[in-house]
């Protein structure tokens, strides 16, 4: 467990002062706190923060921001902590600022649509909230249960659904955000088209808490549809199951979800979930997860008969429809629990490659043949409709790491692999601390200096998240 | 008219150096070529380039950047010259690039759902040659027939499909781009999730050619829908249709296209357009046009007549059915050509407001109130799903233009209204060079101090259609 010991750090210096702001409870520096916040859902890192701060308000980390910004003090923003790329660990000390107060939904607006929110609401609470009032909120990470919305603006973040309905960026039409020189701004307006200036909004998604904090979101809704079906469909070739895939869209279909799992995963999975629904055999390499929603029953039921149909010349085996809500919801959960499941099974690293998706059936053979070329068991799963290859691998006897130095040439081989198919390196989980060694397979040189220039617009003393995505 | 005269241009000193980049005819400095490039379909404004350049390649263009950046001339480039906020103007004189030649559509991938073109490809040209593959782009300006494809990166254009399918940034996967300093670089991936680095791709849609040049576009596809049905519904209050807008997406319906036609403007375009579809009588005050497209004609047909029964609360008049295709067409035809049949009679400036949908009524009252405050006559027309609003005015007797005194007051009102209600001031058409006094309106000087440290990290020596968007 890589834990840094750097002594006494200089964010407890000024622990009176940050005290004063709101409070002496928003502010924590005691062992157990600093433990907590040590770590996040990669992989097995371990940073200790100097202090814990966790604000109330955009006013109070905008002032927290002000004497970090003069003093230099490093600041590492965090939501849930359920992050894949280590963008909230705190590498450096500093000020871990936790956002886990700012957890009201501050209005959900029927006429128009929307909904403004703060960043520590968890995911699957807002989702609810506005499923209530008969609106939808699409994007749907595997750790929606626990996730933060804000956390999922940082990083982007995808799901099952963003295949037919888009990712967080999609969603997102204004951010409140403080800046690491402490001003507070809107990002944008909270309208559905804007040719107003640069898009300052869709700089802050997906920018990992490198540039701004955001304090308040504004995100668009859609009706909710009325119905869905759900099937599950087993392939006697993983290859030809990721044919299948492009087939679909091909054919003029557009899934609300088409997730792919390798069998191996499966099998592991279903050892940790009680599920009768799935009936794995010895010949099946894959299985296909198809979901189509909408307003109209009969429509979807041709539309999913369709697909199945279509399915067949792919060398595919019986179909297995959902019946009812519960078996929706056990099928659901197994796909859910895939990457927990490998994760405990010895796959500890995660990558999250992504290409156009007609491109699957070579990244799976490419993944196949770098497992035997680096002599480590893989396993894929994930977002097939996107592109979207969840890819573990495993060596056994050997713990991987991210500093262990077999990894890097596997690691690089993949992503060079995933560039000359047209893809990039993460999907939907973020570059953050693991990832940014392999930032210059898919950036050239010109590309990164202008993030890295984007970065000193906003932070002009790097004290903000600096270290993620990019050294600078 | 107003022309800037400056005497020689500056980029005349340099004809030889960017002729032997790629020949003698792609450089042009007589005077029928510089006042053909002077003006766009902004108001009436003119500004003479010091010369024309028009490259075919980025290598070209390449060449092109280092000489102007290092002798620090300005550069603008331009699409088709269809803009409606200036921003293809050279007002700073120097070197006009044209992408005109930069018109190939390079592949059709129908594998992927993508296409990669260059920028110079009239926006209908390439929807056309995807819809005969069975695929749907669908941004789609009133100026499709004659706008590049460029041009609408450039401004993140709409059109009437956006309230169901979004705008040109919700399509735009990668781009390859030229800096200001010559570098050649794509800003992305060709893949459907990204949440690899900084959204440059996102940073350059919108950024009105300030920031890089665009010289490859990949575009998303969607499956072409198999139907449509389109319906006019005319109305007794104009604040009643607007009411009726956001009722329609309460209700849970997204129709493929959302328009409002106020009265005067249908009563205008009417005398341009030879046209029998749209019965006009004098108890009413506007017009929505409805359309809902998908794959399943019964299905469309129940959710159209449910539309229509809804309206029915909001004082409408019978609806009419768009027949056939040639009644489609025609009833298109007549909403895409108000703005331009409401210039030559008169309403010279166009306002591109944008607002929360629901807040449409509000925007209505204010703009009929700020009509009578200062003296002119308004009409309104626009994308109303988006809330997005164009305003045309007009003052009998005096011809309103950009540096017309009266304007000014009149138009801040206008935009402090906009921003009370949520919204913002340009949903489709950009700032350009005519809306950029506004922009302190919508953005406090934090937020223009971020975009202006941008543009210089992009364009260190101000080169690059410097003076758009925001002084530097």
């Amino acid at each position: 467990m890589p834990t840094v010991n750097r002594g006494k750090d200089r964010a407890l210096e000024f622990i009176e002062l940050f005290k004063k702001i709101a409070g002496d409870d928003i502010v924590l520096a005691d062992e157990e706190s600093l433990h907590h916040y040590a770590h996040d859902e990669t992989e097995n890192l371990h940073f200790l923060p100097g202090i814990v701060i966790k604000p109330r308000t955009a006013v109070e980390i905008s002032k927290i921001m002000v004497i970090c910004n003069q003093h230099k003090i490093p600041v590492t923003p965090r939501g849930a902590g359920t992050g894949l790329s280590g963008g909230a660990l705190p590498h450096l000390g500093g000020v871990l600022l936790s956002m886990e107060r700012m957890n009201s939904i501050l209005e959900i607006d029927e006429r128009n649509g929307q909904v403004i929110t703060e960043p520590g609401v968890i995911t699957e609470v807002l989702q609810d909230a506005v499923k209530e009032k008969g609106l939808f909120y699409p994007p749907d990470p595997s750790s929606r249960g626990s996730c933060f919305i804000g956390g999922n603006i940082a990083e982007n973040s995808g799901g099952p659904k963003a295949v037919k309905y888009g990712v967080v960026k999609d969603y997102v039409l204004n951010l409140e955000i403080v800046l690491p020189t402490g001003e507070i701004m809107w990002t944008g307006a909270n309208v559905l088209k804007n040719a107003t200036g640069y898009n300052l909004t869709q700089l802050i998604v997906g920018s990992e808490g490198t540039l701004a904090i955001v304090t308040k979101i504004v995100l668009k809704l859609l009706p909710f549809p009325k119905h869905d079906l759900l099937m599950l469909v087993p392939f006697n070739s993983l290859e030809k199951a990721g044919e299948a895939v492009s087939a679909i869209f091909r054919a003029g279909f557009t899934p609300s979800a088409l997730e792919l799992v390798e069998i191996n995963a499966l099998k592991i999975v279903s050892r940790f979930v009680d599920s009768t629904v799935v009936p794995v055999t010895d010949e099946m390499e894959a299985h296909l997860i198809i979901e189509v929603d909408g307003n109209h029953q009969e429509t979807l039921m041709s539309e999913m008969e369709a697909i199945a149909e279509l399915l067949l010349q792919y060398d595919c085996g019986d179909a297995f429809f959902a019946d009812d809500a519960q078996q929706k919801a056990e099928l659901w959960k197994l796909r859910r629990r895939v990457a927990e499941a490998v994760k405990i099974d010895g796959y500890s690293i995660e990558e999250d490659t992504v290409v156009p998706r007609a491109q699957l059936p070579a990244l799976i053979r490419g993944v196949k043949a770098l497992g035997k070329e680096f002599d480590f068991e893989v396993v894929c799963y994930g977002h097939a409709g996107d592109g979207n290859l969840h890819i573990r691998i495993k060596k056994p006897g050997s713990m991987y790491s991210l500093d262990n130095p077999d990894v890097i040439p596997a690691l690089s081989a993949l992503f060079v692999l995933v560039k000359s198919l047209g893809g990039t390196i993460s999907g939907e989980h973020g570059i953050g601390l693991v990832q940014k060694a392999y930032m210059p397979i898919v950036f050239d040189e010109a590309g990164l200096q202008l993030m890295r220039g984007i970065k000193k617009v906003f932070d002009p003393n790097h004290i903000l998240n600096s270290g993620k995505i990019f050294d600078h």
